[in-house]
């Protein structure tokens, strides 16, 4: 197990001006899962209800699946986007299952060499992360829920990882700045090598020691559903690392080009529909996209 | 005569949460043409008050003022910046002997290979152009105030120049679509080869009939005074343009990381106090800098 990925499972009602969903396969490991199987086939650790699909379950077959747990009802999630798509706005959550979510790593697990904590509880993070045995490298994702609500033990896990992901909203709201790049410069100080700041249509931003590297957007004329493009992003991003096994800074920024382009298509359909239509030369096909649009 | 520039010249009270002027010099066509100085003298069209201080004449002195008028009162405009920096509110504007701006191009003027017509109303824009002889580069910027008020004007000056700037939220209004990539073909249609869509931290987009270029955002720790980053953006593009005399796409690439250079270096104090300290060496610097950044 190279790379094992911890996150929600749910189903989502997703609205938008483009269409909606009813019980779309969604959850920030999902997604982030579905972007790393692009590269590899990663470890999912999570928990879902005993009413998940038959369809569903089939594009989970394509993770290994010994980490999630099966209980209850699945965490749902009803959301809907305005007409400038940039926040979610949400409806209603059920956590059911989700609430009782106590991960426990299988064997396995715990010697892979990257980790992925997606976006939830960061005292689920950091009990994760505990359970690690050997120096894997960490990434993990946040939410402004949880800078609210959970601040000291994000900080705290924040500082047991390699690269901290967030995106522009909420390195504002954590470091008390309007200033991104003061952001990005005082996240590091919290302790991760690396920090990624997404900012959706702009691109990304990513911080280190001695380096800045700015990603550009990819230009997208149509986004029919921005839900999970930031978890997609991340998760394509650790799954480029875990193929190549380099975490040097240089190959970091190729890992965030090619989780701009996973979650630029995630972007262009519902759900996880772009798993259809998009194979890894379409996302090559991108890759080059970007390599022209920043030429100068 | 390389480049003319048209604009306003302007008396300014700025206050941000870093600090405050009174009667700063300011204005677009003040702003443009200190940037495009960086690469060669530009000749200014505008008028101005009999009340412009002797220091700031100095500074004035720089460009060729033929086309300078004066009279009156010198326009005055007075805002302030909250916290997030984002927008300039304004408390007043006296427009004094704007009023009455009526652009009559000196002859050696109207021979200019470059025009850039700052921000002003479009029905200036378009009686300036009118006065060109030969086939210019023209490149025009404007504001929502006349999206707003001058909506038929503005899309006859678009269609009647090479490039069109405006800033991420004017191209949204415009166009009425909240997808910048859109707005940005859309832009095209209008008219002109090339489109710019200036996004402040965020960078710029070029659009041209087979090119996207995305510029990354200078990466500024502190902005004291985003006032004139726009202007000198536009005007440090156009100076480098007229400099090289070449506009090929691949040559306004350029142009737009050397106006973001000099659009950068602006925000980083208030009015036009960077002038005192940033020569074209550190400009080059600054370029140096975008290679870097936005290397993968």
């Amino acid at each position: 197990m190279d790379l094992v990925i911890v996150g929600s499972i749910g189903l989502d009602d997703v609205k938008t001006p483009f269409g909606e969903v009813k019980g779309a396969l969604g959850g920030s490991g999902v997604y982030a899962s579905a972007a790393a199987s692009f590269f590899l086939k990663p470890g999912l650790t999570g928990i879902m209800g005993i009413d998940m699909p038959a369809d569903h379950l089939e594009i989970l077959g394509k993770f290994d699946l010994e980490g999630v747990e099966r209980k209850d009802k699945t965490f749902h999630w009803e959301g809907f986007y305005e007409y400038d798509m940039n926040e979610a706005k949400t409806i209603n959550t059920e956590l059911n299952s989700l609430a009782s979510f106590n991960p426990i790593l299988p064997e396995s697990y715990t010697k892979a060499k990257f980790l992925f904590l997606g976006n939830t509880d960061p005292d689920i993070q950091l009990k994760t992360l505990g359970q690690m045995k050997g120096k894997p490298f960490i990434v993990l994702d946040t939410m402004n829920y949880w800078i609210s609500s959970k601040r000291e033990s994000l900080a705290q896990a924040i500082s047991r990882v390699n690269l901290a992901v967030m995106n522009e909203g909420e390195a504002r709201q954590l470091m008390d700045t309007p200033n991104l790049v003061k952001a990005g410069r005082m996240l590091l100080d919290m302790g991760p090598e690396f920090v990624v700041i997404k900012k959706g249509e702009h691109g990304a931003l990513l911080f280190s020691l001695n380096g800045f590297f700015s990603a550009p957007g990819y230009p997208l004329e149509v986004v029919k559903d921005p839900t999970g493009a930031g978890d997609s992003f991340a998760g394509g991003m650790i799954g480029y690392l875990a193929k190549t096994g380099d975490t040097s800074e240089q190959n970091i920024r190729k890992a965030i080009i090619y989780g701009s382009c996973i979650a630029s298509a995630c972007a262009e359909d519902f759900s996880l529909n772009y798993l259809k239509n998009v194979n890894l030369k379409e996302i090559e096909e991108r890759y080059h996209v970007f390599e022209e649009i920043r030429r100068f």
